[in-house]
């Protein structure tokens, strides 16, 4: 299987002017799951197909993912992305908005790569995913100052910010390696329901995780009043005036709203709908062929349950 | 001939989340000469070709340019463009960078509807392009902090952010109509040249333009201090003490500078560039099928040189 860091580690960045490439490498090099690109390869092999010729667009869809996060972390003026410094304060924001700009096209480079005459419809596909990762940013914007915001329309939001981009790397890799239209739609879903759950489980982290192994400081959405799966459960249930910030500290509120969410049985709840994505995912699995690429969904799948991190 | 700023009034932008895409026609509304998309379309009727085969990417080209402005006016704190006040001032900066993003998709989206069999290499020149762009912005930004910038580095850079977007237009155009690789070489070239003297052009309105016919504030590049054509020429003649901020007026500033430009020839050397580089634009049609359309490229590289706004 290709090594997908060593492949993104063989892009050269050190190119002039220096200014517009050095956050580039800076941002890739942070490393990453790379679940992205592991997962358009992993769908490659999955229809027999090489994975040489869907290499270009996992790697497009990596840099596209981190771009994502460039642009997000200045627009949500975030400090630390990775356990280092974000661009915008390494460098500044104007940087990290021009050094964005390029990585987008420099995801569209790497896409144009890809064979030939597959070329048009990757592109489509990919064009579509970019657009519905806006659509959701701003979904996710808007409902900062909305507080009449419903579960249903939450879920679109992850789907559209964070789904799509899982479902189209799966999506991209079937379709390179010839799969019928039938069955990109299914790993298609399968990553739209793989998303939903790992968006939630992350709610769920942000509250019950730990936070040396989850990586970011535990209780942020609670102290940013962030709308999280949690949060509307919570909401959805009655508690809707006890939610708001109040006059006390940090720690305070974190403890005041784990109660009430204990009380609520927000948590089962959350555990519950993670559960049912997963269910979900798993079975869109079941109109494809049987082997251990499907074996690996479905435990990569099983394995987000329990993720901690 | 198809009406580019029809076409452009057919895209529509009434969709939802309305956050993201109200600012898009916010700015494509603006107006705006249409330059790029006219010339993409004039070189595909230079060689013969079909207007609407190159018609997708010509707006691509529009609406990429229109996304580089977007940008550059929240990196710039520019308050006011085409009389109107900016994206980033009517909405917000994550406004500006998100809608921005969204724009520079809606490009190559565009762009991924012309004819299949040409697609690769549009995408790649237009990815070429805009990469261009991109790295022009960044050497304007680093000529900011430096007084070493020669008037051979000030050329290279407005190749990059100015020229190049012309050229690559040209270029499309006369590949998608099927002109010879030497041909669109010399399309390409043409618009090289037409983008520098253009450029050259703009540096002289902003010192020697009558500020209704121009559009915007005469002398804004003076009192920035920037680094024009005009500067750098006054620099390399010695004059680069002078040049430099001093407590004074806008107005004594600006009469003190241009008294400057006046003592060592600085507005002769600038028509003499723009003289150059119109002929060298002109003489790049040579070579081409003569007809209506290269005269018309022709009579527009004629008409910069007296061009007031």
């Amino acid at each position: 299987m290709i090594d997908v860091n060593a492949e993104i580690g063989k892009l050269d960045w050190s190119r002039e002017p220096q200014g517009l490439y050095e956050p580039i490498g800076y941002t890739l090099a942070a490393g990453g799951k790379r679940v992205r690109p592991q997962l358009a390869l992993l769908a490659t092999k999955l229809f027999g197909g090489n994975e040489e010729d869907v290499l270009p667009a996992a790697l497009a869809l990596e840099v596209f993912h981190n771009f994502t996060l460039l642009h997000d972390d200045v627009m949500d003026k975030a400090q630390v992305r990775r356990g280092r410094p974000t661009v915008h304060v390494k460098w500044n924001a104007n940087t990290a908005i021009l050094s964005g700009d390029q990585m987008m096209i420099e995801a569209y480079k790497l896409l144009s790569q890809v064979p030939e005459n597959k070329l048009a419809t990757t592109l489509r596909l990919f064009n579509q995913m970019a657009t519905e990762i806006c659509e959701g940013q701003q979904y996710d914007v808007d409902f900062e100052s909305r507080t009449d915001v419903t579960i249903p329309e939450y879920m679109e939001m992850i789907r559209l910010k964070t789904s799509v981009l899982l479902a189209t790397a799966l999506k991209i890799g079937a379709y390179i390696a010839g799969a019928t239209e039938e069955q990109q739609e299914q790993i298609y879903n399968y990553g739209i329901h793989l998303g939903l759950a790992f968006q939630i489980q992350d709610d769920m982290l942000d509250c019950y995780g730990d936070q040396a192994t989850f990586g970011k400081a535990i209780g942020g959405d609670i102290a940013e009043n962030k709308k999280t799966y949690l949060w509307l459960t919570a909401a959805q249930k009655g508690a809707i005036d006890e939610l708001a910030m109040r006059e006390e500290s940090m720690t305070q509120r974190f403890e005041r709203i784990l109660a009430i969410y204990d009380r609520l049985g927000v948590k089962a709840a959350a555990q519950e709908a993670i559960r049912l994505q997963t269910n979900q995912a798993i079975n869109c699995l079941d109109a494809l062929p049987q082997n251990q690429y499907t074996d690996q969904l479905r435990a990569m799948a099983h394995k987000l349950e329990e993720r901690t991190k």
